[in-house]
């Protein structure tokens, strides 16, 4: 317990907004006597069942109603998950200063660009090794090997203790670009002690340790020098140093390099004006001059490694690619495994690039992929160098978070020492001491669908998903207001239930049944149009019932003329 | 090339129904001058894009055509991948008598029950090693270890060549059960030369060997030895000999043992029936009774290592099981690893687990499961032993089968005697000559949703693509028939779309929009219905397009009176 100026004093509040029980989304703040401190603000890709939702962001409640409060934003690096929130989050509040380092402010900039908010963002640039202050905060920051560069861990004091916030995280004594994960400085600092340690859980079911993202250089420049034709290489557009492997090896088999994909281009463009990425002026051509060279001489670094439907790689494996037009011959290589809940996708893309007849590479069978965060035993190793005294495991589903939990129980940190948090879960240190708060605070998931946010919720999904599995039925009946006589209708039509020439006996049948219903209403019914509906929802539904084995929506609509 | 009887004469046509470019609804049939042999009828699970589907199964229509020309039906073992297409075949045709080992006709008589198709079926026992005459067919069978028991190897000789169809396997010398795959019996008659073998291409993705199944047996029996509290472990209900594992396990560690899920009692039962467990009576108790006795003398061995949401172990997961509530101090044993489209459903009940305090113990971590399938340097190995003179791959997505095809040329069987197939191609051998047909055989997927065969298509998906991703929005207007005024609505509402409070005064807008646009119909538009609804649609999209940036399905009603 190291507190800030001499005595330990007020309590200092971890509220985890997302990312803890969800992959993605990871957003953390931290208050001390009514200064806010947020770390990161990211945003989360849809799993299958939010049907239609194009991103989840956090739930911003909490933030907006203490707004005045913020000392200061911290981007610990430049993923989606830990800077996509902000644009969001600059639309509807002014900011204090955002801090982070220069390649995750370069990326940053062009989102908010694109987003219109760039103005609104005072952003500014740390390094690690530094320091900064804001308010009773008192940061420093240590490099973290990740697969992008300049990722930043964090060691932050506040009157009330010390905390370790790791972010994403995996150890490289001898990472491409030279700078390890800083484990002397983390040590220095874990000297001291260091009473909390928050920490990445993302690989915590991976045995072992993380292969080094030297392993990949060699065999990815193996499959370029073999290649007799075109490669492609798809591969996360924000992994620099998978990219500058790719360049080097490219450089020596002297082919030229494109780079495809949107994000491509704009981190591309983005490293090496800041310099993360070193190739040679030659080398680099547009996408649409690359026919001018043999095929032989040419590489192509493409986004699209998840399988994501409109990426470069998805157009081409469905052979849809507005400039290239793969053969046999090409090479693809996917240089990234799927982030779960995108196998299937990433598995359709692969079977079309072997109907096309490409050659394709990729892990298992070959080597050119490896993890940016720790696996377990790397995991073990940081709990042992930190030994802090309590620990709360972050980011994952909650079965990493509760394997990391257990690898902390394994080096010694004592069980009632390990808090497994979930979203809207509250921390308070006090005096160095840690506890779980009675306090939850709104933390569920921000649908963005179209330029709707927050406005599809879990009722809309629940409709989403009928609709989905059993489609929807309308019954529209015209009825006389005066005598309740059935004017027009009943009227059936159906989505996503029954097709064509099959279905429309059954749809007069349908309407028949509903006919029946309605030639016997009750007197004090027609009147009742809440109870004509229902006759009408009951009867239609069971016939569906009793003829589909289906629960289709059933939309009933009485017209009154 | 070893011709049937003497000179070789005629052509056999050999045609995919399914399995060749998706995993499962394995269907392929051998027709030689009018006579047909069926070789297994499978069923597939629903992709994610197949929305609200329950199964998928062949397309029929080839053999509906051609019904009294089979001679028999050959299932090589008892997966519903293999067998589960059967009933819904009988459902709708005679066939002639069906052929399988022991334990399969014993677990497909108890299906066929269900479907109460069993008396329409002629099952007859055939065994490996052994022969059978159908027609112009000579087989012979050879064991084949999978992970399920009795899996047949088929070589059939007709007039016009001979083939190997291997079905799933694995090669396993030293097997639970001691019956390994029949390499010597494989070898004695490729010997005499192999004119075309059709070979599993599931794990030709996976590099090396797949290990033995005893490999799993001690690491099982471990975490039985250590648990202190109720051992349950999921796997497949078909996978007798890792139940027989579990079991050897219980006994050595004085536990009772409860089967869980309806098809896991359903196949112990046949299992124990005909011999293929060994278990003491005293051991197996039903599981309603397993509260009478303490926590560390109970393994319950359970369905849902999938996931799939009505499963045993999904419904622990969830704690709404009925007869078991999982607690802190419990161990959860997945033996098995996700079929590919099952992640995130794996995903999800392991986090139920872990919420619950379960432990979980679960591969990669953990070495509690291998595959059934040979992997590729057992599938080289196969390819070599029977050298065939035309290789054709099947089982698999797209990339599986190209990725054998490979495994084939690297054996040095020439690229052009090594034909990769997808569903409907039709191959034709003469004098053991093997060569692509022109022919397309229809070999869709049809659809099973609730009662319905075949009557859910690519429209009726497409329709549940967009509800599911934008919702549905209807509106309905009544028009006086004489003058084509508006005599009530237009009536505006939605299913996954808006919700409730929120939506309330966008549909007062909408239904602006569209009054808007009726009033200014021009003379004759007024009688004509499609122009109505034509204009209702229009005004209605692009409402809801500039507003939401959605585009739910538009359903314009309009009603006359």
């Amino acid at each position: 317990m190291t507190p800030k100026k001499g005595k330990s004093t007020g309590c200092t509040k971890i509220v985890f907004l997302g990312g803890l029980g969800e992959i993605g989304r990871n957003m953390t703040i931290f208050e001390h006597e009514g200064k806010i401190l947020v770390v990161d603000v990211g945003l989360m890709f849809p799993t299958e069942e939010m049907l239609g939702v194009d991103l989840v962001l956090p739930d911003f409640t909490y933030l907006r109603q203490r707004q005045d409060q913020v000392v200061g934003v911290l981007l610990t690096h430049g993923h989606e998950d830990h800077i996509g929130g902000l644009a969001y989050l600059l639309k509807e509040m002014d900011l204090p200063p955002i801090y982070s380092a220069r390649l995750t402010l370069g990326i940053l900039s062009s989102k908010l660009e694109e987003h219109r908010v760039l103005d609104k963002a005072d952003l500014r640039e740390v390094a690690a090794p530094g320091t900064l202050s804001l308010g009773p905060f008192d940061l420093r920051f240590f490099n973290m090997v990740h697969s992008i560069p300049d990722c930043l861990g964090t060691h932050i004091t506040t009157p009330a203790g010390t905390i370790f916030y790791t972010s994403d995280y995996k150890l490289d004594p001898y990472p491409i670009g030279n700078r390890p994960t800083d484990l002397d400085g983390i040590g220095e600092v874990a000297a001291h002690g260091i009473d909390l340690l928050i920490g990445d859980s993302t690989n915590a079911d991976h045995p072992g340790h993380t292969p080094s993202e030297r392993t990949v250089g060699e065999p990815l420049h193996e499959v370029i020098r073999a290649a007799h034709g075109r490669v492609i290489v798809a591969c996360f557009a924000s992994n620099i140093h998978r990219v500058q492997q790719v360049l080097t090896a490219a450089e020596e088999e002297g082919r030229v390099v494109a780079f495809l994909g949107r994000s491509m281009l704009n981190n591309m463009r983005v490293a090496q004006e800041l310099g993360y990425v070193k190739v040679p002026e030659w080398m680099v051509v547009p996408i649409d001059q690359v026919g001018q060279y043999p095929e032989d001489k040419v590489v192509i670094v493409s986004t699209g490694s998840q399988g994501e439907p409109l990426s470069a790689l998805s157009l081409m494996a469905a052979r849809e690619h507005r400039w290239i037009q793969l053969h046999k011959g090409d090479t693809v290589v996917l240089s990234a495994t799927p982030i779960p809940g995108n196998e299937s996708a990433v598995r359709r893309v692969i079977d079309g690039l072997f109907r096309i007849g490409a050659k394709v590479v990729a892990p298992p069978l070959a080597k050119v992929h490896v993890s940016g965060h720790a696996a377990a035993e790397d995991l073990k190793h940081m709990l042992e160098l930190i030994g802090p005294n309590w620990f709360v495991p972050v980011h994952g589903e909650y079965h990493h978070l509760a394997l990391h939990a257990e690898l902390a129980h394994q080096v010694g940190i004592p069980e009632n020492h390990v808090i497994v948090m979930e979203d809207g879960n509250v921390l308070e240190m006090t005096d160095g001491v840690v506890r779980r708060s009675e306090e939850h605070v709104e933390a569920g998931f921000v649908f963005v669908d179209g330029l709707g946010i927050g406005d599809v919720g879990h009722e809309v999904l629940r409709d989403r998903r009928v609709l989905a599995d059993e489609g929807v039925v309308v019954c529209v009946v015209t009825i006389d207001s005066y005598n309740g006589e059935l004017l027009a209708g009943p009227d059936v039509i159906s989505r996503g239930f029954v097709f064509g020439d099959e279905s429309s006996e059954f749809l007069e049948e349908a309407k028949n049944q509903v006919r029946q219903a309605l030639s016997n209403l009750a007197e004090d019914e027609i009147s009742d149009y809440s109870a004509v509906r229902r006759k009408v929802r009951k009867s239609l539904g069971s016939f569906v019932w009793k003829r589909t084995g289906r629960r289709p929506i059933i939309l009933p609509i009485v017209m009154e003329v």
